[in-house]
């Protein structure tokens, strides 16, 4: 048994780490933390988590609970995360950080996008990018993961095995996402209320949304060359699931059956990606509640463009569940633990 | 008052007709026709529509009602459309058809993509394509108008300004939509059920959706050269609204603020157009029962992207408000006589 | 033309009767108030009223105003509302309040459920309750009209023609009700935001709903003595509409056809009752944006029980509309005017 | 490990049987049958149940599959389920049938309600009404089991504990229950198409629905005398889950405290019933994908009726979970086996 703490447990991500840690047969919850829910028990803050009623919020002081867990998972705001990050890294423990604060290599482009001074560099350069399918051995071996953010999770393994093997004109690149309204979070806020996201459809933080230079980060790595992105993130009126579809210029025509088979051959041996068959593409409806990417794919041969659709659920591959496999990573515990689950449909 | 028929007059668009013509002072319905409904009252279909309880379906018999309207509006499915259509026409009846069956010049363009034979050229010679933005004058002498499908609508007033003013690459065209689910008519059919659609979202069609030739005549007639884009549709969980996202290489680099400029001279006298603002981009809820069509702008400077974004009612702009607003302009009525509405919001 | 007012102006109320006045022939918008929106224009707030660019908020200041219309529709919150209707209606102005300030005959009972004490008992005796079906001629003469609650209107219109006609145990009164999350108002609250609402359901302020006493003083009115009514609302996930579903004990077996019979002579001359035929009941989803009440009925000859069914648009029928229909039977003009309109389906 | 099969595998009830079992240690499925689906595999009908990739659907021929299982979930429809149970039964099978053909002691009852003729009154005799909250004991002893419905699962484990203790006036039951619209299971219907649907809200088989029966049978065995209930099922747009509150007449007056306390004894032992405490009441979102029957309680001491609020997720507990809990008793497993799951929120 290892002993976990979660540090902001009081939003939609931290209620979905819990929920996929009670399935979790090898690991013991021993503290929850939240400012405003403070003593409020986490049963009253998720109906659904019954099995909780005994857990209690508490406010953040990382000295008290810095021997209470050997593995901490920080699911505070952007800025708020780097100094608890920092404090439970220095002190031995291993940190799974859910916000954006330890995911980019060049201090700048963090300070520059999310408008916060980072004070922690060193601990930073310690910090591993935490998607599996291309880190994981890194994240075996880390102490601090930061775990990717929603979008580029879809985005990143939809284009990683056309760049890394140069099929397509990386100028080109096109990412359209659509998102659950889950993705903003459990917060008061009118933009997201019941009747004003219902039966609406529109775009938000259009060429600026922060996810931007965290793809363009991976997706140049993964090229060795810089690389700049169009991407568009969309609000739109269900829980839960992110589609993105890019569009892609190939420089050679390949068929679509290649593209296929490279994917397949790519992902073999990944629990949680699911490339599907010719004239198959992915619906968040099917993913709900599971770790799964789904990928499908099509070449338009009409225009020399190849169109990638992938599919997540927001909350689970695109945050806790994530951060959940890069646990089961860090931690040597078989890597399907807890979250080899079918979703819930209808 | 002019006496009009509505052909198929029991589906989404149909009903879409009535509701709109009901405030129409100047004109009077004298026949419904729908083969599974004959018998059956309108208001029975759309209890909405309570006006129409004395309005009975009908089968649809040519001869019998030739001589009880001056103007037909057909909303018969593709390929059923043709052998009316040219009926009426060629006995010298106003006709507005919202079906596919005579909006290609290219009568091989529409047998290839809709695998359904046209055997009436000539009444296809005389027919216009139902934009008025772009063929009000033309238009305004028809006797046969075809309507413009929903997608094209909404994608062919986004590119117009900058295909016409040359401003763009036209082989990156990126056409990304998302439609809500009355786009798929009002029929039986598991993958529409209610249980399949909601909480879900998903492309279809990838490639393949037969209004990616009808777009691409359009665009390649303004352009003046041949245009191939990359369209993808996607199916989603509201009512109401079509949004389209559209991703253009800029030929020189051009700012927002420019772009918004042209659009708005463009547009200018167009009653049902509206140019949004610097950082303002639509939102289809906005729009549920209007036929205006909203356009949001902005150039993406890392990359020399242009991003347009358009929505609109698709039931209203992309079918039956545009098909009354060709009525109006083929009637010499005012264009706005019976359009001239608020959006319902909530 | 008459010149108008409108009072908390920025609510979903607020914004429909601005939608609905659009279409008035005869009304004028002078002023529309908000204090938090103050300097912001109507579009801003709501796009879909694209037509009041030019109609600014100001900050209530009732000296400043009074002088700018004859009428006044008060949109306040409980409470705020007081003041400024007796200011206005002391003035002699015409006045419609569409909080709950001025609609109990008893002061007691208001102070008690709303736990605000009210300061204007005169004024309070001059306010007359305004449901045109039943107070057509009070409301034609008053300069004061309280308008109903969005539930005491489904549930009173349903329950009049049976209490009137002593034909139930009014003991017995069940009133189950389900309300569209707009009628709980345009605010930032994370109980109404999206993810909390969608695919969820539930029953709120059981037995302690404050239309209850509403309720209970118009049927007890109708009765000629005092009733006291079960009534449970309910928040479900839709826009707009409340479907009130009610049980009522028959003194003596009546047949279903008879019941109709009754509802269809009483309602006989109201343009926005309708009484469905015999196994028609209503749906909400048929009456967005209009200001009818559907009744369906049946009694269940099994338990002597009859089940009155009503559906109205919250919004409209439930608040704006009724207002507007009382500003057109205070004014003299047609009952009908702005108000005559097909629902929007789908 | 037990071998089982699924007779009815396409429909909603069918995919959560499969759902549920794939997370059952001990059982395998050796068996699906559908006849529409014939040849396809269980995934290309859910595509969210991807480890059943192997498991291909055949059309049932009883004495093919008789030796292939111990346990027979049966999910055909109403009237077709009969001969195949009576079949495995007299086999010497268990059988959970998940239709209404064996929930009547009544065959005179089951026939005219459901219009078709019962030929198995033997079998029918030994059929053990499946709510295990009542029949745990003759359940597990039991070769044949009626799964309940989904209604009165849901209502009679909320009047149980009140009509047990004999405190209310048994004519005086109303129970107005709000389903989402998985309920009508897997079809195609225009009724129940996503347009129709989304955004309304309607009752359906007023005083008719079939539910009424079984509520009636099991209601009066609790009493030991005859109860007729009004019972008014409406359609709701959410997937999952049934929302039932029910009125009933108190004979004395008691307050909500000693009810809860009643409640919370009455069901101090089973793992599937939570009742919950003063002031709370049940939200179908949180129960989605669990076998809970959650109920909140209150009395209306102005009118002494008692306030029963009992939600459930109509495919778990209303249905295939329940099912799975009638196996888990029948087999002499842990009960909560496969079941023990958190609801999946937001």
């Amino acid at each position: 048994m290892i002993r976990v703490a979660i540090c902001g447990g009081s939003g939609y991500t931290g209620g979905e780490l819990l929920r996929i840690l009670s399935k979790h047969p090898v690991v013991t919850i021993t503290a929850v933390t939240s400012e405003r829910s403070a003593g409020k028990s986490v049963v009253d803050l998720f109906p659904n988590l019954h099995k909780y009623s005994n857990l209690i919020y508490e406010p953040l002081h990382v000295e008290d609970i810095l021997d209470r867990a050997e593995l901490f998972f920080m699911a505070l705001p952007h800025g708020e995360s780097q100094g608890a990050v920092d404090f439970f890294f220095r002190n031995g423990k291993k940190v799974i950080d859910l916000s954006a604060d330890y995911r980019f290599k060049d201090i700048k482009t963090y300070e520059e996008w999310y408008r916060v001074s980072h004070k922690f560099q060193r601990t930073l350069e310690k910090a591993v990018y935490g998607l599996p399918e291309l880190y994981r051995k890194k994240i075996a071996k880390a102490s601090l993961v930061a775990n990717p953010g929603c979008y580029p999770t879809g985005a990143i393994l939809g284009l990683y095995p056309v760049i890394k093997n140069k099929l397509i004109d990386v100028a080109s690149i096109v990412i359209d996402s659509k998102s659950g309204t889950s993705g903003a979070g459990r917060k008061s806020d009118v933009e997201y209320s019941y009747c004003e996201v219902n039966e609406g459809f529109k775009a938000y933080a259009v060429v600026g949304h922060r996810h931007t230079p965290e793809m363009e980060q991976e997706l140049s790595a993964i090229a060795g060359k810089a690389i700049k992105v169009n991407f568009t993130p969309h609000l739109a009126p269900f829980d839960r699931g992110i589609l993105t579809t890019m569009y892609v210029r190939l420089i050679e025509s390949v068929d679509t059956e290649k593209i296929i088979e490279l994917y397949k051959k790519t992902y073999t041996n990944e629990p949680f990606v699911k490339v599907l068959d010719v004239g198959r593409f992915p619906n968040v409806k099917n993913l709900r509640g599971t770790n799964l990417c789904e990928i499908g794919l099509i070449v338009n041969i009409r225009t020399n463009t190849l169109i990638i659709i992938t599919a997540i659920d927001n909350l689970v591959k695109g945050a806790s569940g994530q951060a959940v496999h890069n646990m089961n990573i860090m931690m040597g515990f078989d890597e399907k633990t807890a979250l080899d689950t079918a979703g819930l449909f209808p």
